[in-house]
């Protein structure tokens, strides 16, 4: 999905593309001023030590983005691959040692490359539920235990850490902990800067997101909501992992009881299908009650390319958070939560009131209010 | 879908059915002051002679209301039967003649019941398309032409010109002309009576009202949206003929382009199912392009009961424009969109942003404003 | 789904209902001479103490057998109901005593009932594997363990053992080793009787056998098929147990690799969803290849009642092993495999094949060949 | 769709690739003695200018072929080009002329390439129904008819005429008359010719050539069977004329009845979706009913590329009727009838039964028999 981005990023800024899938680009936000694509430096850390030209070459094989395109790109490609940094895992312990070596990546990275702000992205694999810890209430508790043996942050929240220290927004895009740590929190308000999260909200959630409220609209009753989800591709793989898949499936779990207001029934699965590629399908049944209690029932089949839909909605979060460190905005960026499947700060999933909040929001940074 | 209202208001004015399906119970309208379901009596013109209580334990046996219900609700079912009127089908020429008689039913009926207010709902089946004609631009021409001997108005327009000359308000919740014809619509204005139309929103159409505008959010183009509609009842038999099925396709048509501001190749199909009985199961197939021309897909299939799904909105439509017209408002009542296909006055068919209009008129309602 | 084939079988013997369904109904076996339903005498054990004529009351308002049915044959059921016993659930230990006692009441039944021949059938709900022991080699040692304490054989393989003792047949309609031990298949060689197995297929894998075929008569290969079943009823309660689920999905994961001569990425799941009451729905996407590589892909949803399914399959098996057995038929019988989803002694799924292998057999049988 | 098939069999020549979708790859058919895949010469008509090598990057383009085989096998392509003829539309009057010189350009193709044997396939567009006419009934009629100024044969069936004259054997792969003229008919026995017909069965109806007989083999009753398709590419295009339709959904419509016994509710629509391409998506909805009349559904979702599906049913038809013709076989082959929609001299759709009658066809010509 971060290739697809690039690729994207890339190709909007030289006109070799359209902007269909970016937000930022409807009339309603067409507005606000915004970083230009032209304007975006792409780097990294990645743990596939795969080039990135060739990684948009497997994309355009997979019919993910034009063949043609990543022929045209390929220099700016290799550009950025020189930007992008191949890391280790995370040590055992350490953690402290680890975070501070991102840090320093970040800051070197924005004076080699002159930019006046970075905004640090999560584009990870879905990682495991991490135990909280009584070191997470506070800065000083959580940096004095990041120097000792256990682990006490998942690599999503160690990133934000050194986000933070480094003065960089961030936006976590996967499920799991990132900034959603009080210590985090506390130092992202302490040194001013906007983050937002979790879990991009891309596919089957999306849609649930508006066929809940219509139920809801109408005083139809939900019975049950049923879900399957079959993934190709390295999201698959890793969701695979039934601890891996805990974490993603209580990020798309919230969204029905939230909406409703009552508690539903809805088996969620996710399935690891290598053969579906970049590509996933997923097939929810729903069976309501309407007046005098009547049996009804709806079923859809979503058949979506993750990263294509995540890619566009990346490139607008690094563009709205960037100018929203620009104006001074610190914290959780409620706001945001139209991209996410697991909004924070609030319990609101209704795509079209979540759009409202993000107009509202928006608007309100150009004019520096 | 009157027997299934009238049978759904009796039980719920006795407590014997909760509120699922009404919109008026949602939180948001909750607070509005309307007519009581004790305070209401049900009467109207019908062409099928079966008495309403053998309608009521024929839907029963179909299960689209409950059996025992309909045994308990026997006495009050026969009462609602003598207050319909069996009519025969509109002469050809002498609509004057005819409409003169609705009206007289109307005014018997208000006075002999003892009733404030009374509000005329079209459900009648979909009617073919009449042609627009110069009588229709002006009320005077219109009576003239009501004389003679060519069709000059297509029967639910009649019916709102006899509601209208009777002071009661209008709601068309069929497709067709009904009160959208410019002498009516000054009929009802100069009377100081409100109206609502057209085409009760309530399966495919409905769904189509909060998918298309989740495509809109996310910038994504719809490139074709293809639907299927398998009718079985009286409704399926109508629209296989073709004439009439041209209103509804017609009335279902509008909301994609209003929507999205382009135009979606987007073939619609209606199919006499008989075996379907009083169900109706509608596939949607819509193929759209995200970041960089990516093809993706979505379909679903809608299995639902239109009448059981229709009733409550007809009941709340009655309450709400009761209630206006005890507020003092006339002419069309755009706000009501939320229940219609095809709303009158305005081109939003989002429906969450339908239900914020209907909660601030409705709640203007209730202060006087 | 005993009880819906009790009623049927009533229904059908009275003339009250059509014989729809019954597979041995079909023209290809019309002329087989088999028991008459007016001759069919039932009883059995279950665990549930509610009456007979109570569950089809239930069955009747939700919306599985009709409720006039119920009514007329009241007292039938009644008098079924007095010849069911309810039994304890399995003690550990005292195996051998238990099935003693099985043997009994089936004796006495045939005897009290003057029956030429009594076929047991395992309608139990799904049981979890039992491990193998070295004492289902031999019926001797089987004999000396089932007098032991530990539990050697699953309930479904202590009643075919009872049965055969008793010189009944037996037909396991679920998932379980049934009659398939080494001990159980050579003591109903022994005493002269057939048996059929296992688990009746009646649904999302009656489709898979139909559609796996098509797939390979046209050189198609398919690379995924991905299944999800929703379930209410006591069934989908017993299979939210994942140990039970096991030997489910173990039962229905034979066919593709069977009849497509290659392993299937084939994941399946059950899901218990209680809103779904009798029904079931099941989802299979199937990603095939074509011509030069080309994906393409079918998808299905399967909306039956396997009770209503299962019981015309449970009837016609009951009346085919009864002439089996009259014709000197003993050991598995292969060609009623049509029947089942893990068929016993042969990989042929293909509904077609199975067809004509049954025609074959029940043919014979008449001939007395 | 030709054009899949001539690079197909280059490929399959060539060995690279693989014979996937080709039925005379499966294990019943391999060891029939056919035509070689590097023995078959391809030649042709077209109305249609664009050559052949550009074609095939266009469907490389839409994603049906590999885009490196279109590049290796361009030499290739510009020779079967050079043995393609552009022709002018069929001309009012003057038809058996324009037969006569088919004719000879058959048999100059045949000379200039010393080809053993000619197949002709019809793989153009479905053309609309031509009335028949007494002409029909007789050749001699039929031949003084087209001397005449009035149409007497549609395309397909002046093409069938000219093979025959020409020696040729003929397969009509569309709907339509083709060589379904009892005059017609006489002359491919006179010459000694076999042919074989009509309308290639690749997409919905071969999904229906398993499912209908499902139903039946479980004496389950189809109520209703609905059928949508959608379809881009030309095909497409062509079949948005009503008349052009009418012969398609005559051609899908006889499975039904003929498979299981009675009369279907079975509407059928066919919908042009230019933004589908090359591929099509057919909904089809199933009501039936089991045991006690229970009402149960089955619907499917089939998404394929028509002409990926049909190249190779066309390859193996040319390679079986080739073989049929050295083996001294003429007139209509029935037994051919597994590949049509529409088979000709059969009732039987079944798509298992008709394998079986194919696998015996073939091996009787291998042996001369």
């Amino acid at each position: 999905m971060a290739t697809t981005a690039v690729v994207g990023a890339l190709a909007v800024a030289q006109k070799l593309a359209d902007r269909t899938g970016l937000v930022t680009d409807l009339p309603g936000l067409s507005g606000v001023v915004l970083p230009d694509f032209e304007d975006l430096v792409f780097g990294g850390h990645d743990i596939d030590p795969t080039p990135l030209p060739h990684r948009a070459e497997l994309l355009a094989d997979a019919g993910v983005v034009p063949t043609a395109l990543v022929r045209m790109l390929a220099a700016d490609l290799a550009g950025v691959d020189r930007r992008i940094r191949r890391v280790p895992p995370l040590p055992a312990g350490r953690q402290l040692e680890y975070a501070a070596r991102i840090s320093h990546d970040l800051r070197e990275f924005r004076d080699r490359e002159g930019c006046d702000r970075v905004v640090v992205v999560n584009v990870a694999s879905t990682e495991p539920p991490l135990a909280s810890s009584p070191a997470h209430a506070d800065l000083a508790a959580l940096e004095t235990a990041l120097r000792g043996d256990s682990p006490v942050l998942s690599l999503s929240s160690l990133y934000a850490y050194a986000a933070f220290r480094a003065g960089c927004s961030f936006v976590d895009f996967t499920p799991g902990a990132g900034a959603r740590i009080p210590a985090l929190g506390d130092l992202a308000e302490a040194n001013g800067l906007p983050w937002a999260g979790s879990d991009g909200k891309t596919g089957e959630t999306l849609v649930k997101s508006v066929l809940a409220p219509m139920f809801a609209l109408r005083n139809l009753r939900v019975r049950s909501w049923a879900g399957t989800n079959l993934l190709g591709g390295g999201d698959g793989a890793t969701l695979a992992d039934e601890r891996a898949a805990a974490n993603k499936i209580a990020s798309k779990g919230r969204l029905l009881g939230e909406t409703l207001g009552y508690e539903v029934d809805a088996p969620l699965h996710i399935d690891y299908v290598p053969d579906l590629g970049d590509f996933k399908t997923a097939w929810d049944h729903i069976s309501f009650e309407g007046f005098l209690g009547l049996r009804m029932s709806l079923q859809f089949t979503w058949h979506g390319c993750d990263s294509a839909l995540a890619a566009p909605l990346v490139l607008d979060l690094a563009r709205l958070l960037a100018q929203a460190h620009a104006a001074g905005r610190s914290g959780p960026q409620t706001p945001l939560g139209f991209f996410f499947k697991d909004p924070v700060g609030t319990d609101e999933h209704r795509l079209g009131a979540q759009y409202e909040s993000l107009v509202a929001w928006a608007t309100s940074l150009e004019s520096g209010a």
